[in-house]
Formats: structure tokens, sequence, C-alpha cells
């Protein structure tokens, strides 16, 4: 069974109140060393069998659809899950 | 300016309504392929100059703690960001 994964971002100009929420959380937990942080999503769509160049192209068409909204977010990944 | 990416899925046993949801509507969409969907988080974190393994491990407790709940959820990912 194979896994493609999804990675999707707010675009840079749009507002993140979730990831300046964790920004503003790190300096208390002592973690001083970060400028900024951005939230965004992480899918992973199962597939019967190997992962194939048609299967990343549906990947495709669905990050771009179901799994984003083109306004406020882009899509910054599509590619086959490492083994973990 | 250097970016390291953190990457936070639901752990295979809890529900995930949010990917059952989207795994529901992509064959709406044309697109059957797919036999499950998670959806979990994706997160950028910024730091000035380059990216040390100090700063990894930094984020590697940030991952841990204020990005990941881990009694519901798996750090999968964290690595210095490709260029895009």
């Amino acid at each position: 069974m194979g896994r493609i994964v999804v990675e999707v971002m707010p675009k840079p100009e749009i507002l993140d109140p979730q990831g300046k929420a964790v920004a503003g959380a790190l300096p208390r937990l002592g973690l001083s060393q970060f400028t900024g942080v951005r939230q965004g999503k992480r899918f992973e769509l199962s597939v019967d069998g190997p992962v194939t160049e048609e299967l990343l192209e549906a990947a495709r068409q669905a990050a771009g659809t179901a799994l984003s909204n083109p306004i406020i977010e882009d899509v910054v990944g599509v590619h086959e899950a490492e083994e973990n």
C-alpha cells in the first residue's frame, strides 16, 4: 500500500493566527530561537499498490481542489511518503 | 534566514474526522483512486541564519510540546525546509 503526502501552507500574505499563537507560546517554554511560525496542513493519501505518476497527478488535482483553498493557501508539496 | 519544517499526524488509532470528510469528498470530484485520507499539521519555524543541529534539537523540543499533543499525535518529521 502506497502513501502520497500533500503539503499545504497559508500564502505568505495571509495572516496565520494559529502560527502567531504558537510563535508567542514558544518563548514561554524557553524556546526563543524562532523568529516566526506558520501553520499549515499535511495530508496522507493511501492508495492500493505502488505510487505511480498517474496517482501523483490525481493527488495534485486533489491538492488543488479538495485539500486546499487556492485563494488563501499554496500547495507546497505533493510526493510519495518516505517509509517511517 | 533558515526554515525548519515540523510534521505532525494523528496517531493511527485516533479517529480523524477531517480526513474522513476529505476521503468522502474526493470520489464526488472524480478522484476514486484513494483508499484513505489522514489530515495532520505542517509547521514552518523561521530562524535567523542557517539551520544548525542545535536549532533542530530546539525544534524537536517544540514539536513534542507546543506543536503536538503526544496523547493523540505523532511527530513524523523535523527537518530543514527544502528551497522552494
